[in-house]
């Protein structure tokens, strides 16, 4: 029973990131969006838009890597996008976190996990880039259902949340030309500053 | 982009079961788990248990199952499993919800979530018996973890818990032995009254 206890300790421990709050609010804007939920939601979404990946890529991977790329935050914290200063010790920080947390499984499932979180960290592979368009694209459909009201309590630009995009077309030119089309509709609407 | 539209139509409406509460409290006993995190904490809990299963398994089949298996939630609501009259109409609520929900989607895939999701509900494949081994596992685990704070609130018994594991075995007789265990182990502490 070694291997299973391993492995229910795991799972008893990531139970934590479901305290994990993000900068974003949920659609009917009762409260921010834990890490857990979001997981979960950019899990569904990667069957549902793997049509759209120029590459051919292994949909089992793209989810297994989207269910645990955020697990780190239970040690390391959600770290907001636009915020520059809280970026400089991200990477340290959830190098550590990775070290303690996927080491509680078994030795090989740690080194799977692990390796699929360095493999959407890196976001080199074609899994690891439409991973890294998901989790892109889903905070966005938020803020824009909201109206944007995170960007503009944040002061956030249209030429941040572009940049902050970008990646999406390397996961997916097709999803890339829907970002540009939604972020031109944010704008239009005021739900994001327009360039000066 | 109509095919687009109404994909990115259900990741959207989606976004409803983070509002859907479940009878089961974190282990912090910070508050209640909602439906969508718990989908996440299974669909992740499915890969590193699988080797546990008696039967040939599609591991990806499987998490797409159980990413999906509460979305009828958002029209129909969480039923509490110890709930009797509850589930006189849960059927004919979910049927409804599933209708409803999965139509949002292009009519290939609405087939297949939907088909996804009358699968689960059976519970006759090996890849449905896992999955549902999985969502009755992890509420287990979040009970006892809690110290059974919610079955005393319930009024739940030992015998309404050990009907409610039974197919954990079905799923995999190494697991329902484990939860032979921490059922014993759950009476010994008093988190569950012994039978009478």
């Amino acid at each position: 029973m070694d291997r299973l206890e391993q492995q229910i300790r795991f799972i008893v421990e990531i139970d934590k990131l479901k305290a994990i709050c993000r900068r974003t609010r949920l659609i009917d804007r009762s409260r921010d969006e834990n890490s857990a939920e979001h997981s979960w939601h950019i899990a569904v979404m990667a069957p549902l838009l793997a049509e759209y990946t120029d590459a051919k890529i292994d949909v089992l991977k793209v989810i297994k890597m989207l269910l645990v790329h955020d697990v780190v935050e239970i040690d390391a914290g959600d770290t907001y996008c636009y915020d520059l200063a809280a970026h400089a010790d991200k990477a340290e920080r959830e190098e550590a976190a990775a070290d303690r947390l996927f080491c509680l499984l078994p030795a090989d499932q740690a080194t799977e996990f692990r390796s699929l979180w360095d493999e959407f960290e890196a976001a080199n592979t074609p899994e690891a880039k439409f991973a890294n368009a998901m989790d892109r694209l889903q905070p966005l459909l938020l803020n824009y259902q909201t109206h944007g009201e995170y960007w503009q309590a944040n002061g956030v630009t249209i030429e941040q949340v572009r940049q902050r995009m970008a990646p999406i077309a390397e996961g997916s030119a097709s999803l890339g030309d829907y970002v540009q089309h939604l972020l031109a509709s944010a704008v239009e609407r005021g739900y994001l500053a327009s360039p000066k």
